[in-house]
């Protein structure tokens, strides 16, 4: 019956539409999933390229003809996004603009006793998210070529971080 | 079997809760998976409504009782978001406020080679994320009715854009 | 047929990597699909934990043993985020931010009919986001210890706030 499903795969998916990929109706076939936790090494304060550590970590995900990836963060002083993968100067700029942008010490902030890099990093994390999702295609994932995963790093020390990387489809 | 599936369905699709829906358990479903990757047509800098784009680019939508759709933006420059589909002015505010937020020619900036508007660009773009996710319930979006999905242009020049989108459920 | 897929996860899931677990390739097995739109009471303008909402609405986590949660807000002028569960100021120190980086009467509104919290709401909110995912692991949310869910209202008299609830998994 699987042999049977791929086969039915195969078929769909050499009905190409002009200009685009589609796959479905698949109803017939059975759901991957994969999950797994891992541990990222420490990274200095700043925005960091993570797209190999998540690749590596999943390798299931060339097993997933059409899917998604979700990656997740367990921090709520650190966090992730999708930008240019090429230019070390656009991490740097990033981290300038966030800096700018949420000031530490500001007069209004209360929650201050863990130091002034803490209330700004909260904030941060929610400006650019916990998690990220990325469609699998034909076993990649399918980013732009300019495309890398960030682990936005905003504590002066916040050592290794705690992710979480789900990839599921058919 | 599938048959037999479509009835499990409608009996528990019957048994609705007081002021909610509930789908589930559906365990003994098989999942729908589609995906399609666009070009969008080129739009000028700034906040367009592109719901009809999406929604006419996957009709198979409406062949899902309960699941998800995923858009993901396949560039560095440009990004996603939903608000509010009613008033112009709402998409001219958000393009004003953003250019405040994150100013061209900051004096931090070092990734200036692209031009004015690339290195904002690339920041506007994780503050507002390159992908969304909208429920899907009886075959439609479940979003709110005053709710549209935004491409956000960044780039003065930014051209046709690559979209990826999936949706998936039972 | 169930039965025999239960044993199976339970051979996968003793097969664990050196610090992470992974599930997988449990192809074989039908997923999990649950999804349940609730009403929240009207809360103040800031930001405000509602976790337990959001678990107590949909008991059915505990039925997946890998898979995610969404949750989406049908609102413009509300949205959902992840951070610090603990300290109230934190929660203040958001409303007070968000306030100075997305200012009221600003000169180059123009959507200003709606009351002086209008257009800085619809911004918020995208700068915020929509939805959120989290995975599931083990029938539970798989978040760090310190995350909470947030539900950030930026109008004066929002009121009521939908939301629709969607767990999947197997």
């Amino acid at each position: 019956m699987i042999n049977h499903g791929s086969a039915h795969i195969s078929a769909r998916l050499r009905k190409m539409h002009r200009d685009s990929l589609i796959f479905g109706p698949l109803q017939y076939l059975l759901m991957k999933f994969y999950q797994r936790e891992i541990s990222l090494p420490a990274f200095a304060r700043g925005f960091h390229l993570i797209t190999r550590h998540v690749e590596n970590s999943l390798p299931e995900i060339k097993d997933i003809t059409a899917g998604q990836l979700h990656v997740f963060i367990k921090h709520t002083s650190a966090s992730l996004t999708i930008n240019e993968n090429a230019d070390p100067t656009v991490r740097k700029d990033f981290e300038s603009h966030f800096n700018e942008m949420v000031p530490e010490d500001a007069p209004y902030y209360r929650h201050n006793t863990e130091g002034s890099d803490d209330m700004p990093a909260h904030v941060k994390a929610s400006i650019l998210g916990s998690s990220l999702t990325v469609p699998i295609t034909n076993g990649e994932l399918n980013k732009g070529i300019w495309q890398g995963i960030y682990l936005c790093e905003h504590r002066n020390h916040g050592g290794s971080r705690e992710i979480v990387i789900t990839a599921f489809g058919i």
